[in-house]
């Protein structure tokens, strides 16, 4: 009588052995105003305090600047807006809060900024991140840096949390004292495989803050496009960009740069040079080798041409131009995935090889980089893409590549990757204390504007955390504190993905 | 002087062996007009017409009804959103568009449509969906079925293509006679691990809508939340989804059928029983077995109880007032995952084993699947979740798991699946001509609103594909044709993500 119908399907088996309760609700209920990253030192008490806009005053007490106003602004828009989305889950069959009960311990009175140095004007690598902060009716908040101050107010804004009937923010009384562990805790873009738009490069900036991360490494040019328009070389973005509109304005970039400057972030920006420069070739093609196959036939263009002056004549010119709009002492300049074989290819190479006497192709390399070094600015400090060497100073990002994915939580594999413990593995040559960070790596070919927010965050957070501070493994406790964490996230415009299987927030 | 700093990274090498010429641009170059899915059998003529709205008429010369005026309107909305959309990125400085050359064929005049069969109010399985578009200066579109219709007014959107000056809209001359392989080409959204927006849900019809896809699968309630609001039975949802808003209401649910029938796409909703239904049990613990561990020790609650009545008698109820709801004759009832230990540890299931001489707990499992079928209404046909068995019609979706993921480019694994092929390795008994179909399931463990859009399309259009009918494999002209198509989604608001690598599109 009845046609059944039956959906092939091996994953979802028929019958299941082994007691298996299931509990309805979320995997990992969310924490309720945890930190994140989580701090070196917290105390929790049991009272605690109720915002009020009209009562609270913020004092900024000792030095100020408008970096610190403005982020005071932000940190009060932040709480009345948890109020406002959290306002039509409020429930009003449930029984008014008491607050006259002992734990309540009356309205958040005040909060004093104690900034007992000057503002600095941009962030720097080894600038001060540490904090302290007490919550009473009456809060302090202290640092000797704007940047710690900053970390502080995001913190302070963390530890706000709904009631139970959602009608209002409560802060529980307690102390923070807190700092990073590493100096260095960056996000890569990639703006070369795809282009990001402005406002969602704003709003990674934005998260980044939310995280306490502090480097945007912008890998702003790669082979596929060149983005970054160049007032002096105009035309390596008007043919080498996607199209002549998905670019980088000199403006554009000033915004990013104060966007992150008053968010504690330095905007690292990436020129990848003498490999990964296809793109400049389609306006400077005289920039790039010529490669040849095994017949002698040209076959395209390869890595830049070491052995030629106009090449560094040009990039003197170019990272003068960068250096000039970037404040950062910083500048990465690559140095990776060189085609040697396409330098070894050209006759004019090995005519170079017999009459300089160089002993293999690759000392092309060591030429272009020794040559190209001295063309930055007299107190830069480059950086390079690089295996494992030496005694320099190093930035971790192996396993932190975003754009490696398995299913759903792989948070919790970068989460428990230790940068110490797998230099530590590989050589004992290098010294762990010369690692001074590292960085989560949003390389683009698989993301654009429709995908990178989801698939950046909340994952780059579990980086976040890992370089803040936090050493142990992710546990119960870290996957509820990431699941308010997301919320947070959203509840602020950050389109992040689940972090952990099933759940749920609200008003976003 | 320098002191260099040095990324750790493994993965990035210093140096590259082996002649490696990368292009600059996308990886792959979008296509220019291309049907997705491929049509069955379509000829392209090099002499092209130009889409001017003040001239173009479109013609409903037989049968008309809503469903056929409202696609109309859509499709006329789309070519203009195109050249909107284009607006900004127009060449101005290139050449005028040539129009007196010997290939332009002046302006589109009209598009006739012949629906030579009265409309049908919902569609339906076995439907028919065939069409034949003719483009000429006097273009017509014929079917014997308001679907086949709409799939060709679909088609005839997807041929239009910008000109090299992005100021037009061109399509060629030439033809399409066009049928699916598959009658069932679903689409599973799962609305219990994270709760979907309406707006999410109808803009994912939409989607399925532009790639040919027929059936939604509603998996609307499971283990972690009920978010159907049942007029019967209220509490199922103001207790047993995350939060009492967070719900599906009558009129949320006819809004999405209207949505669907519109688009010729049909709505299964699927009520997971008996196993998947903790959430049930929130409001009705009644219907769920208690379960014991070892030592006889109450643990949780389990399955839905199937040897109570009253199991039977609230199911009667709902599946009543969900079939009265819902204009499909098929529904799904799950079947799958079911604790049998819970219902071996009971006592009572014990003594009934033995009562009732059943041979293993196993035979609860018929027992509840032989209970309840008889009491979905009259015309019903069940559906269920099942491992490869016996001669029942069969839908596939093992290998087409959106939830599964590998770095980005996945849709090449789920475009190469075939049901056929599988089937056939799978088990000899099974009749290739009863596989009906197949769906892509995306459930949502992983996504929610931020994230669903971008890890369903393009993946899913893949899917579409293979079950419309394109039986090769992935080559590069099925790339390109992706990154036009994906591209399109995006101009018509869909969050696709890149599907194959660095690309761009315009206006998005």
């Amino acid at each position: 009588m009845f046609r059944l119908f039956v959906y092939l399907n091996i994953l979802g088996a028929f019958l299941v052995t082994g007691l298996h309760i299931v509990e309805p609700g979320p995997e990992y209920p969310a924490s309720k105003g945890a930190i994140w990253p989580r701090p070196q030192m917290q105390s929790i008490e049991i009272p605690y305090y109720k915002f009020d806009s009209d009562i609270l005053e913020i004092k900024v007490v000792d030095h100020d600047c408008p970096i610190l106003s403005n982020a005071v602004q932000r940190s009060l828009a932040v709480l009345r807006e948890m109020l406002r989305i959290a306002s039509p889950y409020v429930n009003r069959n449930a029984p008014q809060q008491v607050l006259d009960d002992d734990t309540y311990d009356g309205p958040l009175k005040s909060l004093s900024i104690y900034l007992t140095s000057p503002c600095e004007e941009y962030p720097h690598f080894g600038m001060i991140e540490s904090y302290n902060l007490t919550i009473a009716a009456d809060s302090t908040l202290r640092s000797s840096s704007i940047w710690g101050i900053l970390r502080g107010l995001e913190s302070w804004t963390h530890l706000f949390h709904l009631s139970d009937n959602r009608d209002q923010l409560h802060i529980n009384k307690g102390e923070v004292h807190d700092f990073p562990r590493y100096a260095h805790r960056g996000l890569l873009v990639d703006t070369s495989r795809h282009y990001i738009s402005m406002s969602n490069i704003l709003l990674i900036l934005d998260a980044m803050a939310m995280n306490k991360m502090n480097v945007f490494h912008w890998h702003i040019v790669d082979d596929q496009s060149f983005p970054y328009q160049s007032e002096r070389f105009p035309d390596l973005s008007r043919l080498g960009a996607y199209h002549e509109t998905l670019i980088y304005t000199k403006e554009n970039i000033q915004t990013v740069i104060d966007h992150a400057r008053n968010r504690g972030i330095r905007v690292i920006p990436e020129f990848d040079v003498p490999g990964h420069t296809r793109s400049w070739g389609v306006a400077k093609p005289d920039l790039l080798t010529h490669c040849y196959d095994q017949d002698g036939d040209y076959v395209g263009l390869g890595p830049m041409n070491p052995i030629k002056d106009s090449t560094y004549t040009f990039l003197q010119e170019l990272f003068h131009e960068v250096q000039a709009l970037f404040p950062e002492r910083y500048i990465h300049i690559g140095g990776d995935e060189v085609d040697l074989d396409c330098w070894e290819s050209n006759p004019e190479f090995q005519r170079y090889i017999q009459e300089h006497n160089l002993t293999s192709v690759a000392d092309f390399h060591a030429l272009f980089m020794r040559n190209t070094i001295p063309l930055l600015s007299e107190n830069s400090r480059p950086i390079v893409w690089q295996i494992l060497r030496a005694s320099h100073q190093l930035i971790y990002s192996t396993g932190w590549y975003l754009d490696h994915l398995n299913t759903g939580g792989d948070w919790t594999e970068f989460f428990n990757k230790d940068p110490r413990d797998l230099v530590n593995g590989l050589s004992k040559d290098i010294n762990v204390d010369n690692i001074v960070g590292g960085e989560a790596c949003m390389w683009a070919e698989v993301v654009n504007d429709m995908n990178i927010m989801s698939r950046v965050w909340p994952r780059a957070s579990a980086v976040a955390e890992r370089l803040w501070g936090h050493e142990s493994q992710a546990t119960y406790q870290v996957h509820c504190r990431l699941e308010e964490h997301t919320c947070r996230m959203n509840a602020r415009g950050i389109h992040a993905q689940p972090p952990s299987g099933p759940g749920f927030c609200l008003g976003v």
